[in-house]
């Protein structure tokens, strides 16, 4: 057996115990009882130590080497490479420096659950300096080994090859055109009258429609399930995906996009390639093309006119007694495209949606380079809220600095992802739009020439490429913000 | 840290693999889609080779010599001694033979499927010799280990501590009453005049009816749920139990009772003991002992009229539409002691089920010894089915030798388990009877005090003494078959 077929190996047994991973903290977030909780998590935390041992491997190095010397076709050689990638990533942090942050992220993110209803800044100060000089330490040891800036190797972790100068260049030009495109689109909206869900809408009944969604979607159900959890994720395994979502039975608009949305994630990881499984290469390309397919569906797909006229119709099947207005694609279409300026992110809409991402990155970007101090947080959060939103933050942290949990553990270069998925999705759309007759395919329900594409172009190509390629070879050429723009002013202006 | 504590971490550290295997397991019976059969497979035999090498760490041979010298309590001893019997079955074999039993166990049940349905003796036969011959290779292997005979180690796998000369005695002595008791039950029940049910019950008010049931029987939900799958079991981990039944819609009467028996099941794993728990020691006594925990609630308990009261108040509470007829309790007591001859193990009532087990044990004992050869088999069962149920199955092996799944992969010695378990219930009733107003707590639901004596007796007391010793704790005497015979005798003659 060749060198790199040993590696092929190894990695295939790290997958397998990935996958019961993944099935055991699906089950803890859709199944366990409470009761479970500490056996499981002294089961998974075991699982952690087992999987780090053999992601660290010490003899990787050397077989690493020897592989290189070895006559491998090109897929080989970016399997190699992701192996490598994925091998230094995790083994260039001291040990002691990974138990550290781990300790300090616990601890801050557990006082921070009751910190944040108080409001209480000082007292999440007081756990969050060391979360951050211990991210500092981590992002700067990267940094020396990948010889960018420590926040740029921050970034790497998530959205491999992103630079800040990029996201720079991409925020200043969203800067330019998002603060009065949404005062434009609030607007436009001010005299919108529209029927809002009253009534109850039961959960067993949106299961129902939302699978119906899914079908249309044409989620692969012999290899997944939609099941419910507090906080909705796209869990499991390619070859057996598990979705989840939460049902208000209030209404039904929240969740039947949210499945929307996690569709899209379970596609791609239905979708990636059978030849490459269970090796780092075979795996989803980046947490922003990620994002930019469970977008494309929610988006540039699920929130088109043609496809809410999919949504309205299904819905009133389901919802038979309510409404008929409320079901008209019209109103339908006017409850899923309101704009609204606010303080959380989590609920902010598809325009808005960008500022709250480019605040955290401008800010997170100048803490980890050490540029800014944790304790002036607030205060750029506060005046970031208004330049972008026209919103204060002042005094209100628990609605400011202190709505998000990535921070609390030291998860910093995560949110330009979700900006950059916006960005990759509407950039595949205009793409996807000149090769095909989009909108009478949805309107039509022939969503398969669509899927066709993300297929060949996104899903199928897992990592064989860098993310810059990827989109290069869909789209022929880079990352471009002004799709995003484009898009946004044809659905909101 | 002493090397009996290192043990403890050890065999820690193995429970929280095999956590992960029992959801995973679970998962796989009652949640997956089809299409994940593959990579699960494929995950669970790496947890099960990662699960073996621990189990049979060559160290541990020296670790249990240091820690016999070490002070220990008397419950760390016993630890320590059912550490070394988990590492002496599991190390005793010879990688070879479990690999080539393994493959012809496969292959045999594999085959199996569609040649029972056929009747195809002489197919299955031409893979059935080879399971016999490994399973007696093993026999040999353990017997020489144990000074026993080839089956006893067998039984030993199952039933601790159990030997044929018992099995002999016991069988022995059920053979001189049981056939007449059939004969009498059945005559007697000639001319009952039974409302069966008719109409369909939906699988979800099932369910929520089944779950009242277990309520009423204390099962801890916070540690536990219910599902469903193809074939019924009681799973998960001691601390997340994970019970699964079937709903034919057609009635509830047989799915109700089996939510019975697996909470019985359920309710031994959920009480064994804490301290305990991740250790061999920790585990449940044995496979007789499980059943006996079943079986006390589904037939000492669940089939007491008392207890049918209950169901029957339940069941017409969620079935309000159908004949009250139906839930009369005597009505429904007829339908739970039903005695019918039948040539199906799995079908079997209460009072027939010991015929069909001593039929194999004898069958499954000469064989295992090498008295007997497998082509004897078909002829030899239909001769004991003339004998003890007056039933000839000559050429209709689909429904006399060929039923079961227990032989085709080789695991003999494990029939016997299912009537001690009905003997050692009905000796645990007895006792708590001299003890407890059982039919009075039972009639006012109030089932406390009974629960708390098998908790006191038997659940906390895990495998801390010998199978033996614990009956003889809980009973003040061994094993005895007449406790059956006046239970059978007084429910059905």
């Amino acid at each position: 057996m060749s060198h790199y077929q040993q590696l092929e190996q190894h990695y295939r047994k790290l997958s397998r115990f990935a996958h019961l991973g993944a099935i055991c903290g699906w089950d803890q977030a859709a199944m366990m009882p409470a009761g479970g909780a500490q056996a499981r998590q002294e089961a998974m935390a075991e699982l952690a130590v087992l999987m780090h041992q053999l992601a660290t491997a010490p003899e990787l190095a050397e077989r690493f080497a020897a592989a290189e010397q070895e006559p491998l076709s090109q897929g080989q050689r970016a399997s190699l490479a992701a192996m490598q990638r994925d091998w230094q990533q995790q083994t260039l942090l001291p040990e002691k420096l990974v138990a550290a942050k781990s300790l300090a992220g616990s601890k801050c993110e557990h006082a921070w659950r009751s910190q944040r209803p108080a409001n209480d800044w000082s007292g999440f100060l007081a756990n969050w300096r060391e979360v951050v000089a211990l991210s500092r330490e981590e992002a700067q040891i990267r940094a020396a080994a990948q010889g960018c800036s420590p926040y740029d190797a921050m970034v790497d972790l998530y959205e491999p090859g992103m630079s800040s100068a990029q996201l720079d260049d991409i925020f200043g030009q969203v800067k330019r055109w998002l603060p009065s495109m949404i005062d434009q689109a609030v607007a436009k909206q001010a005299n919108q009258a529209l029927v809002q869900p009253s009534g109850h809408y039961p959960a067993s009944e949106q299961k129902a429609l939302g699978t119906a969604v899914m079908q249309l979607l044409q989620f692969d159900f012999t290899h997944g399930r939609l099941d419910e959890s507090t906080h909705p994720f796209c869990g499991g395994v390619p070859t057996d995906v598990r979705m989840t979502t939460r049902y208000s039975e209030q209404e039904f608009v929240q969740s039947l996009m949210g499945i929307v949305h996690e569709t899209g994630h379970g596609r791609y990881e239905q979708g990636l390639p059978q030849q490459w499984a269970g090796l780092p290469v075979g795996r989803a390309r980046s947490m922003g093309i990620h994002e930019s397919q469970s977008l494309f569906f929610e988006m540039q797909l699920g929130r088109s006119p043609e496809f809410i006229a999919h949504l309205a119709q299904l819905a009133q099947q389901h919802f038979s007694q309510f409404d008929p207005q409320l079901f008209s694609v019209a109103n339908l279409q006017g409850l899923y495209s309101q704009v609204q300026k606010g303080y959380i992110r989590v609920d902010a809409d598809e325009l808005t949606y960008p500022a709250h991402v480019m605040l955290r990155y401008e800010i997170e970007r100048d803490l980890i380079n050490g540029q800014i101090e944790p304790e002036q947080v607030p205060e750029l959060w506060d005046h970031k809220m208004q330049q972008y939103l026209g919103l204060s933050t002042a005094g209100n942290d628990r609605q400011g600095c202190m709505q998000d949990i990535h921070w609390t553990d030291g998860a910093f270069g995560y949110f330009p992802s979700y900006s950059l998925g916006a960005m990759y999705a509407a950039q595949f759309m205009a793409s996807i739009r000149q090769q095909l007759p989009v909108s009478e395919l949805v309107a039509k329900g022939e969503l398969g020439p669509i899927f066709a594409w993300l297929a060949d172009n996104i899903w199928s190509q897992a990592s064989l490429h860098s993310t810059s390629e990827l989109v290069i070879r869909a789209t022929g050429q880079d990352l471009n913000p002004e799709y995003l723009r484009q898009h946004l002013q044809q659905r909101y202006l």
